[in-house]
């Protein structure tokens, strides 16, 4: 039999365009000659569509969409991922995670998420019943076992068994000679070779063939990565669609020569955080309406970066870089940003900020008198950078990228209001030490950031001669230290049980619990580690906890 | 027999202080002769810990504090909210919200909460397990059955029945003669008459006593506003304990005379929103660790109910108000603000911004050649002042407050960056009608917003003889459409059949989806409805739903 995977990017409440789009991929794996089209977890809705599923219309109008596209489908089924409501004289929650079999212009049967992942970043208990019982579908002689997602996330990749069903031994109990897989999976680093194992641990242990659907596009801080899978029931990888781009591929389960159309297994570490930074970053802008970004390019390696994946993302005539020194700014502040708009071949301008900083110091000097300059002052200059960023975007309805990355954002080392503005931090979840082996990476053939920005030692230029390791430590150990404590959530003791100094451990910990107040009005960023800043991370501002 | 009700104000996170505190409250009760003391749900934490519960030594350092706190407990038992694990061998999430009853130097029982609110801002099914069976305690005779908030919330106020259990019918089928309840309810307008009426229908239907003890004081978004209640088995309210402050009170379940101990009813609306105000700004700047607090004086009404709340909570002499007039403001603008301070107490300063307005736009010149004067500019102004503001802040170390309400933030007519810098936003989930009501009521008595400032129409003052309603819709009806919209997700055409006009519809809809990136980077903002901006509401920023 051959089944079709349509790896598809749907924009969230879209049921328009979401249903054009299946319908085309739908008829783009017929070409190609499939039998059975499978596509993403909620590919009809976007995922995840969050609270607006309380919205009045959202599931009648999804309902309406399914069945103008089930009235499109002929003899080749068609899974489409959609919501759908629970019945409403049951207890429980009113949306049910679903997927709908069309087949000749009707939907033919419905099943539901079994297993509703209510951590990190996932709220779906917040939203969906479980489905009461699993069981496949028939059809052409042949039963498939149909799962959403989470349902064939076993427990080997968790500390702890989250679940008490398990809905593939459920399915295969009930004589499912198939299983497939709608899916809505965030990327993070890693998370591709991690999926592929487990999906090939779950096939062997079930015995049986696996279909793994997978969806592409960034949603807000999301970036789905695709990397779609079919896997033999002895677990072997038979097939694999791209990584971070549309696809549909048909594959013939029959078929043995496996090799033979098996896509390259995931890129290294470095190309798949460029890829899903530049995915993330072409998403938002061009699913918000957005034609075009500014940033400011002070001539160090946060920006530099920041703008070459805006360039990749959108071309480089679609961004327009502003280098704004001040009287502490070094000659390279400027030279290297133009160097850099130069290889990157983006606008950059430059204006000073010195006389709007004197004007702000002598109209606050009568409130002032008497006390010293202070990081007040470096904050001043931080938010006029702001402030001129944003009359930039005001103008010309550029979206403002913000520039900082996660080392940063943890302990709070950037002006609120000031170098945080922008509609999109596109590196805030890149610890420092990520983005030099980005930088390093994308310079692996030819100059793309200026050397001289990766060599020199990094300062936000805010006070004569300062330097970023005044401040702060060197950045392998404070990444080191944020790594322990930020994504393991190990307590001081445990921390510097690996190796880390005591005081600095505790320094770096009050750092980062004080300045979650920032955090929370940061912009949203493009999530690629196993726990980014921002809804995957919810700390109270206001606690006293400290270990 | 007497029960204590010990009403505290936790910190999150705070084990030894909270501790201290829960032990002052119990022996206040012993005092006054009580034989059972029953606390919040997670007196022992702080609600809601959220994430801080995933760090390693969160729980073990709160089992900690409860093994101290119970070597502290003779033979009056003390019933306790903290937070346990889930046993390891279990599948299911990794910790569990408990009771526990501690007596004699020991913890004597423990039990689990059995419904986990997955709702509005609540993420219990991300935490914790739910009990498996519920079993009351006994004691002395008696049976008590012990519940945890959610517990006893029935199914007649909610749309649809959430679970399939109900804890107060499975343990009065296991003999309890008393409910016991630990709760953290936050408030929001109609919540204490709401709960009054569940809890009076819980004990009648079950035709058993409870005794109900809510928390009080404030956390980053929530109130929690006390209010803690004995009800007979008839459904009679006994006893009430106050609103928004701490209470410890002692109530003889087998005395007749209830009306001679019963508080008052919960107070009319405004007063409610305004001591919900007063305390969720004292806990969020005292828990904070901040002494003194700062603001834009504008003049508006806004402004000056953030002031008055802020006076009213901290004392006058913490609070410095800044009036910054720009070539389009109003005489009035600072002569309100003056009139305020005065009223108030609360020091004002001007500083004038237009020095900092025509340098700003003569540096960005250059690059706006051609270009007519629009919001850029407008919005230049509010963020010149937000950064004065932030200078103030900055060096003084004042909180600054942000003063926007809840209409402006709704529909975006507010300056990111400008007027919503600050760490709390006070009155963010007052809807502009009912700033005017509370400062009406505030009036009741003596003019402490001054009536100018009530009367006059409200402005933005960002170009010449700007009035609000030359952008937006009259406020009452703006603030309908939006409670239609935000609060109760209505569609479109159910919106026009309430009677609002179809296209002004549609533009509201419109201006509120458009601005949730804003809001995404607003304030922290106080809770005093049923559906406020923030972490109850969580819709995504890139998304095309309409309807």
């Amino acid at each position: 039999m051959k089944v079709g995977i349509a790896q598809i990017n749907a924009v969230v409440g879209d049921f328009p365009g979401n249903a054009k789009r299946l319908l085309q991929a739908y008829r783009e794996c017929l070409e190609k000659g499939a039998e059975l089209v499978v596509s993403p977890e909620m590919g009809l809705v976007g995922y995840p569509p969050r609270d607006l599923v309380f919205k009045s219309q959202f599931v009648p109008k999804c309902l309406q969409a399914l069945d103008y596209l089930a009235s499109e489908i002929r003899e080749v089924p068609f899974l489409v991922g959609y919501v759908d409501h629970h019945e409403s004289d049951q207890p429980g929650k009113p949306f049910r995670n679903g997927a709908a079999w069309l087949e000749n212009g009707e939907v033919r049967a419905r099943r539901w998420k079994t297993l509703l992942p209510t951590y990190d970043v996932f709220d779906e208990r917040r939203y969906f019943e479980p489905s009461e019982r699993c069981e496949p579908i028939e059809w052409n002689g042949r039963k498939f076992g149909v799962t959403i997602c989470e349902d064939i996330w076993t427990d080997d990749y968790l500390d702890r068994p989250f679940y008490r069903r398990d809905p593939v031994r459920e399915l295969k109990a009930a004589g499912a000679d198939l299983i497939l897989n709608l899916s809505a999976s965030p990327f993070h680093l890693g998370k591709p070779e991690q999926r592929e194992e487990m999906l090939a641990s779950v096939a062997r242990e079930a015995g049986l063939p696996l279909v793994y659907c997978n969806a592409i596009g960034a949603q807000d801080q999301l970036v789905f990565d695709g990397h779609s899978l079919v896997v033999g029931g002895d677990g072997e990888v038979l097939a694999r669609l791209g990584g971070f781009e549309e696809s549909c591929e048909v594959w013939n389960l029959r078929q043995d020569a496996a090799a033979t159309a098996c896509g390259r297994m995931p890129q290294p570490p470095c190309e798949q955080l460029w890829r899903a930074l530049v995915l993330g970053l072409r998403d938002y802008v061009t699913k918000t309406g957005f034609e075009t970004v500014c940033l400011g390019l002070s001539g160090g390696i946060d920006s530099a970066l920041t703008a070459a994946v805006a360039a990749e993302a959108l071309g480089p005539d679609k961004v327009h870089g502003l280098t704004m020194p001040s009287p502490y700014s070094s000659g390279g502040s400027v030279s290297d940003s133009f160097a850099l708009a130069e290889t990157l071949g983006i606008r950059c301008d430059e204006v000073r900020i010195s006389e709007i900083f004197e004007e702000v110091k002598s109209t606050m000097a009568p409130l002032f008198v008497g006390e010293d300059e202070d990081v007040t002052e470096e904050n001043m200059q931080a938010r006029i950078r702001g402030l001129l960023l944003m009359s930039l975007s005001n103008k010309f309805n550029h979206l403002l990228l913000t520039t900082g990355n996660k080392s940063e954002l943890a302990v709070g080392y950037c002006t609120i209001y000031g170098d945080m503005c922008g509609g999109l931090a596109v590196i805030s979840d890149l610890p420092k030490t990520r983005v030099y082996d980005v930088c390093r990476w994308l310079n692996r053939e030819r100059e793309i950031i200026p050397w001289n920005t990766i060599d020199k030692p990094p300062s936000a230029e805010l006070r004569p001669d300062q330097k970023d390791q005044d401040s702060l430590p060197e950045y392998d150990v404070l990444d080191g230290i944020l790594e322990a404590y930020v994504e393991k959530h190990l307590s001081t003791d445990e921390i510097v049980g690996l190796g880390y100094e005591e005081d600095l451990v505790r320094w770096v910990q009050r750092r980062v619990d004080l300045n979650e107040w920032k955090r929370q009005q940061a912009a949203p960023g493009i999530r690629v580690t196993s726990k980014a800043f921002g809804m995957g991370r919810r700390m109270p501002i206001v606690q006293r906890f400290t270990g």
